[in-house]
């Protein structure tokens, strides 16, 4: 395949989570070298730098419908196109979000959702005394305002970031304005109906496996 | 095996990865049954709250050495503490946040971590109008100030909540003060020497996994 072909077409690949969760890093990467003025790279060059192996990286880069020339590499900006529009980050996706403490106001302030074509248009909360301020130039509104403004503005995505308790609420309320996939950052495992997306942000996971492995080095040199 | 077993037993054991990332959803939800004051829980029943398979379970939980008596099932507190004792979670761990920027402050702010053992002691930075302040009663400190301090206070655990720009410094400084364990929120592959345990939270992945499905469903939508 020519690397020049448009990264339009090969829409309807599917790739796997592992695939996936790794095109980021790569776009990261392409992102790195475009700053630094490199306009071709290497499938191996990649490889090296990410600590991956060249056949994965070629196999995953793929999926984009881009196919490196041999011996040449990959053209960086078209590379970084193909991954965004692979990944629907060309184009802008709406978002509400449900809870607005300090996690929800990291969320609203990261700006590389902006380069993910992630745009949160909203905030939400049952607590009175936040409903009326802005986080960072959001409004905070009631939660029970979600369903009837989700519906009205055509938002398809949502992300929670309640404690435990309000998470199951502030999702029943988000699929009944129609929201069809929701981002969960609260430590809940949601109830929600068959079609409906969830990817969970588990933080006391990643911890779990980190503590598990700091454990084992501790004790090994312990033993030692 | 009698399910009152001691859980300190079986520290040794090994478990993968996936079963690690689901002991906190098990403990999880064994604090909600020990909260409705249940004493006994069976496989099969965690197995339909949590939509997992009660095969999967029974092999998850047995890391940690406790076995569910037939008919019976496991003893709900013993459950708990052998999962605890499993991850390190029953001892405090003392960590060093660097980057006390809006991410920071909620990882510093967010009381799951206590049951957990995670104790942030203290966070750094390199913004001097930061530095001084203090964050949820943390006072933040140069990040210069770090090696030194993590090699006198014995600090194992180091987390990252820095921009691109600084995680790899962060890093750096971490390992020359002896920490062992990094948990990285930065969107940054670091690059640490044999050893030193990363566990990396990427929302960008987690973003391009929930983007790209659901694109996914919209465009059969469009197309149906």
């Amino acid at each position: 395949m020519d690397i020049t072909s448009s990264p339009q077409a090969p829409l309807h690949r599917s790739a796997s989570e592992p695939t996936l969760r790794r095109l980021p890093t790569y776009r990261r990467f392409l992102e790195q070298l475009h700053r630094q003025g490199r306009a071709v790279v290497s499938c191996t060059h990649i490889a090296d730098d990410l600590g991956l192996d060249p056949t994965q990286v070629r196999k995953d880069l793929a999926v984009t419908g881009i196919v490196g020339k041999p011996k040449v590499g990959y053209q960086v900006p078209m590379l970084i196109a193909a991954i965004d529009s692979f990944l629907g980050w060309d184009n802008a996706t709406e978002a509400f979000l449900v809870g607005a403490g300090s996690l929800g106001t990291a969320l609203i302030g990261y700006e590389g959702f902006r380069d993910h074509g992630l745009n949160i248009v909203a905030a939400f909360d049952v607590d009175e005394s936040k409903i009326g301020e802005k986080v960072r130039g959001r409004a905070v509104m009631p939660l029970s305002k979600l369903p009837n403004l989700a519906q009205r503005m055509h938002i398809h995505l949502g992300i929670i970031t309640t404690p435990e308790a309000g998470a199951q609420q502030a999702a029943d309320l988000m699929i009944e304005g129609g929201i069809r996939a929701i981002w969960n950052f609260a430590p809940v495992t949601l109830k929600v109906p068959e079609g409906i997306i969830v990817e969970n942000v588990q933080l006391s996971s990643s911890l779990a496996v980190l503590s598990n492995k700091l454990q084992d080095v501790l004790r090994k040199e312990e033993g030692a």
